[in-house]
């Protein structure tokens, strides 16, 4: 199946690239609502998951001995950027599980923005794991370890308890088995399972919600839901989708960006779960395509939708900034999602 | 028309990202000798033919006048990464020429490498338009302005002497007419034309043999190829594809990249000129599938496959180095190659 072209990079008159993708929305009694491309393919999720990846950490109880805030467990579901507070908040985590950033096994990353590189040279120093995006996810997992009372060392592998008790938790949401010939590893050394894109939809449909979830399981849900709406630059930082999507529309919904262009979403107003992938792996494409969902979605105040263009229709600037062309949502996408959606 | 899928990024056992595309080898007789997708769709060529804009440059006497030497002409035509020696050497050029950087028209760019970042960074100072990628490219413009007796001011605008001869040579070697529905501004805000792919395909086989080309525009294609060969780190830099093609192959090939995903190559012992454009503008789907057409087309010592085996499968790597997927030509995409070229 050839997914459509979902996404259209203008300069000048012309089209100048293409991005296809797919997507599933899924409402949380696991309804399939809207499928464009194909819906049925597995795919990555990568860091679009987070949240559920944290949700062993909150049932647990292993957040709340470990006295874990809102803006902790934020930073646990985080792509971040590497800015001083995510750093620093990070840093705490580990502190308060009586660890350190030895412990962490996702590997150094130079922080995404230039100042904070900056601020780094300048000091003379090199990121350690703390500046890694997955540095709060990270922190979460061997809080989870010590809890649990299983070995700090290892917590990455796939057959950890930390990694089990995740596993067991996505099969769950998603209503999929993930066995290891569906398994790769992920940037930051963890085991990542390759579901079908309808089921990663329904399992945020049903963390938005809670719907016919036992007490324990949704009350986890709402509190990592509203960490992270509560606190949405510790998911990302400036100048990030994820951040300035939840900050402009207050609570009513959770997105959250993966690597190689997959994007999840909670709208619980809606009862809706999303998930999307564009098949080359793109940013640009990603969030256009998020951002076209969320358009097509919600009824939006003059901020929200002020927020969400900057995201549907950027530009595509010279380096003096002459706007030359734009990324843009194809209108055979938009069509589609209005047929199902609007 | 749907271009094929020519990239696959893989994670574990499973292709993560698609990338697609389409090409069109071209020997200098003008003969389309391999189309894959569609050869026929207009794409901007961006900085894949600067080798072409530099033309007028060396045709009209103008290099020579101002005194500009090989690893200049290679500069010329390079998208560069700002490293020292780039930066140097524009500055030297637009001092042969009477001119300053404020006479750069281009606007300024960060380096591309993280050591060379850092080390303006320590000198407290931001990168001026010197660093811009294009930066020799614009230096060379303003020289055949110097020459012509035009102004130097505006000469990155469409109606400028400069680019009027600019456009007039592309389209002698494209053998297709450059109209203002069909001109985009490119990053560095010169404007750029989309072409037919086999139209520059066909540019490319003549620049590297000049066959049917008059002596003084067979001979500046061939100085101008000589240039770039003899200085590839002029044309790129630090671990950069064209850089390290061009220095593996001594002299057997000319590649250039290009924004958006565009890959031009001459290959004169064949007489084939290459033209290629990923859909979705992604830069790994555009090595790979050059990378790709390398391997098919030449017979290669072991330092020259060792060498393009970077670029044809480079892995995927976690951040503590563990070797996860790859990305890779699509079987699909060899074959038709193979069938066509080898």
């Amino acid at each position: 199946m050839t997914n459509p072209v979902t996404v259209e990079v203008t300069r000048g008159k012309l089209v100048e690239s293409r991005h296809r993708g797919s997507l599933a929305v899924v409402d949380d009694s696991g309804k399939l609502v809207c499928a464009i491309g194909d819906a049925d393919a597995r795919v990555f999720p990568r860091s679009a998951i987070k949240v559920l990846q944290a949700l062993p950490l909150v049932e647990s109880g292993a957040a709340d001995a470990l006295d874990f805030d809102d803006a902790e467990l934020a930073l646990c579901c985080a792509s971040h950027n590497g800015e001083g507070v995510h750093v620093k908040s990070a840093r705490v985590m580990l502190i308060k599980a009586g660890l350190s950033e030895d412990d962490l096994e996702c590997g150094s990353q130079w922080p995404k923005r230039l100042e904070d590189i900056a601020d780094l040279v300048r000091a003379d120093e090199e990121p350690g794991a703390l500046y890694n995006n997955c540095s709060g996810k990270h922190a979460g997992f061997l809080g989870l370890a010590k809890v649990l009372g299983a070995p700090t060392k290892g917590y990455v592998l796939p057959d950890h308890p930390v990694q089990q008790e995740i596993k067991a938790t996505v099969e769950e949401f998603t209503g999929e088995e993930l066995t290891a010939d569906v398994c790769g590893t992920d940037g930051c050394s963890i085991p990542t399972y390759a579901s079908p894109l309808k089921g990663i939809a329904r399992a945020f449909a049903v963390f938005g919600t809670g719907k016919d979830l036992e007490p324990n399981r949704a009350q986890a849900c709402e509190r990592l839901y509203e960490a992270c709406v509560n606190e949405p630059f510790m998911v990302a930082g400036t100048e990030r989708f994820c951040t300035d999507i939840m900050a402009a529309f207050k609570g009513r919904v959770f997105v959250k960006f993966g690597a190689e262009g997959v994007f999840c979403a909670s709208i619980p107003e809606k009862g809706l779960g999303v998930a999307l992938k564009c098949d080359d792996g793109g940013t640009r494409g990603a969030e256009t395509m998020m951002g076209a969902v969320l358009e097509v979605l919600l009824d939006k105040s003059e901020e929200e939708a002020k927020a969400l263009d900057a995201y549907v229709n950027p530009p595509i600037r010279t380096r003096v900034g002459f706007e030359a062309g734009e990324v843009q949502p194809s209108e055979t996408f938009l069509s589609a999602l209005k047929d199902a959606l609007a």
